[in-house]
C-alpha cells in the first residue's frame, strides 16, 4: 500500500480559526492528519498529513481551496518570504512510493488548482517541468508583492498551471521531494545581522554545507538562524548545528535553544545521536524497539519510567 | 500480553562454538533472540532475548545450564570481573509487566538453577531478599577466585538458592531491574590508570553522576572507560559522555570512539539527540514514525535514501 506525505505551508500563523478551518478541510479527506505547527512571528503554519496518493492529493486540494478563501496575501506580513496563501505544497514518498509517484500527484493537483481555483501553480524539484525550477528558492525568488508585477511580463515567471495573474491568494509552489527538516536555531543576541551572517556562511548557496538552506531572522525577540535540511542523510542535524555554533562563535554569539517545525524522520535523530556519541553509524541497528520490530513485527515504542 | 526481556552475561567471548551453543539453547525455548554481542578482551558475551515471562524463564534456565557445561571458570581470564559461567542474569519488564513480575521469574528460575544444577544463586536488585544485595556490585564484590573461598565461611556470601559451594560453573547473580545501557568509551591513550581515574570520578560510588557505574580497563590496545547506565531516564548518554570527556580533558586525553554492548532503548538515543541539539525534551513527539504510529498503529521505520 503506497503511502505519501504532504507538508503544505500556509501563510497564516496568527488566527486560530483560519488555521483550524484549513486543517479541517484537509482532514475531511481520507488522510491521517499528523501535525499542525504554527509560528506567529513567521505568520506561517505547516500542516503534515499522510495517506494514499489519491487521498493526499484530494486533501491538499481542499486545503489550498480553503486557504485561498481565508487568506489575503495583500494584507499579509511576517518574517518569512512567501508567494501565496497556500505557499508551498510538497509531496513526499514514504512507503512503497517514489518521487515520480509524487510528481504525478503534484501535476494532477496543480492542474486542478490552476484551472478550478484560478491560482497560478509553479511546479518545483522532482515535479519541475523546467530546469530553472529545480529548487524552491528559484521558484519563490519573487515574493508576492513583486510577483504580482513580474508574473504579468516576465516569461520566467510563467506558471505551469493556472493564469499568469495573481489574486489575493497569490501563487502556489507545488512539488515532489524527499523529506526536509525545518530546524530553527536561536542565538543569545538580538542582532539580526549576526543571524544573517551565520546563515550566509553555512548555507550551500554561500559556499557552506551541501543541502542546507538558511535565513537570518528576528523572532521572539532574538536573532534566529532558520535552517532547512534538504537531504538529512548527506548533511544531518549534527553537522548543521556544529556549523552554526562555529560561525556563531566568530561573532561572539552562542546557541541558546533550538526548535523543530513540523515533524522529522526518526533516522535524523538517530544520526545526530550517533554522531554526537561517537558511536559507529550501524549502532542504530542495536536499538531495542527496532530489533524487536524487525524480528516480531511489533515496532511500538517501549516506555520506561 | 506481558513481554519481558532477559539480558544474561556469560563468561565466554572467544570460542564461537561455545557462544553459539548457549544461544541455541536459549533460542530452543519460545523466545525471540534479539542480540548476541561478544567481547574477546572482556571474554564475555551478552545475549538479549524477549518473550512471555514463562518462556523467558525457561530460556534463561537452558542458557545457564549450557554455559555451566561448557565454561570452566577456574580456567577463565578476561578484563571484566565475574563470578560464574552464566555471570549475571537480569529480567527486565518491557510491556504489560512489572519489576515484581520479573522478580517472580528470577525466584522461580533461581530455585531451579540452585536445586537442579547445583549452582549458587544470588538474587539482586528488585529480586533481592536481603538489603545487602540491592545492587549488582554488592553481589559481585568477590570475583570467582575469591568467592570460591569466602562462600564456605562468610555468612554474607550465603546464596539465596543452591549450595554454599562453587564448582567450575561458579555462581550466578540473578535479578530484576530496569533496562541498563552498557556503553564503552575508548580514549586516545594506552594508560589504564587514566581510564581508572576517569571511572572513579564519574561513577556514583565515587561521588559522580547518579545511576552511573564505571570501570577503567585496557581493551583493544587502548584505555577504555566501561560504563553502565542503570537509569538512563535520570542520567542518560549525553550527561554521561559529557562527564567522561570533561574528566578525560583533565588528563590530557580525548575520546576517540565509543561502542554499545547489547541493545539500548530508543528513548535513550532520542534523549541524547535532543540534549545535544538543544531541542525541548517534548520534541520526541515530533518524530514522524512515532506520530504515524500513534495515529495509525504503524510504527515501522521509514527508509529514506
Amino acid at each position: 500500500m503506497p503511502v505519501i506525505e504532504c507538508v503544505p505551508n500556509f501563510s497564516e500563523g496568527r488566527r486560530p480559526e483560519v488555521i483550524q478551518a484549513i486543517a479541517r478541510a484537509i482532514d475531511s479527506a481520507e488522510v491521517t492528519l499528523l501535525d499542525v505547527s504554527s509560528d506567529a512571528d513567521h505568520n506561517r503554519t505547516v500542516i503534515t498529513f499522510s495517506g494514499s496518493p489519491e487521498a493526499v492529493g484530494e486533501a491538499a486540494y481542499r486545503g489550498i481551496a480553503e486557504a485561498a478563501q481565508r487568506i489575503d496575501l495583500s494584507a499579509h506580513d511576517g518574517q518569512h518570504p512567501r508567494i501565496g496563501a497556500a505557499d508551498v505544497v510538497p509531496f513526499i514518498p514514504l512507503r512503497e512510493a517514489t518521487l515520480s509517484d509524487c510528481a504525478t500527484v503534484a501535476h494532477r493537483v496543480g492542474r486542478r488548482v490552476g484551472e478550478d481555483l484560478g491560482i497560478p501553480v509553479y511546479l518545483y524539484d522532482a515535479a519541475a517541468q523546467r530546469s530553472d525550477r529545480a529548487t524552491l528558492p528559484q521558484v519563490r525568488r519573487d515574493r508576492y508583492e513583486i510577483l504580482r508585477e513580474t508574473i504579468l511580463t516576465d516569461p520566467t515567471r510563467a506558471p505551469d498551471y493556472g493564469p499568469a495573474r495573481l489574486g489575493t491568494a497569490g501563487a502556489v509552489a507545488m512539488g515532489a521531494r524527499q523529506p526536509l527538516i525545518a530546524f530553527n536555531v536561536y542565538l543569545d543576541t538580538k542582532d539580526i545581522e549576526t543571524a544573517k551572517h551565520i546563515a550566509r556562511a553555512v548555507r550551500e548557496s554561500g559556499g557552506g554545507l551541501k543541502h542546507i538552506r538558511a535565513l537570518g531572522l528576528f523572532v521572539n525577540g532574538r536573532a534566529q538562524v532558520s535552517l532547512n535540511l534538504t537531504d538529512f542523510r548527506v548533511t544531518g542535524l549534527y553537522p548543521a548545528l556544529e556549523a552554526v555554533r562555529h560561525e556563531a562563535a566568530k561573532h561572539g554569539a552562542t546557541v541558546i535553544q533550538t526548535e523543530l517545525v513540523g515533524l522529522m524522520p526518526q533516522q535524523a535523530l538517530f544520526d545526530a545521536a550517533l554522531a554526537y556519541l561517537q558511536l559507529p553509524p550501524e549502532t542504530d541497528s542495536l536499538v531495542l524497539e527496532r530489533r524487536m520490530g524487525d524480528l516480531t513485527g511489533d515496532y511500538r515504542p517501549i516506555w520506561f519510567e
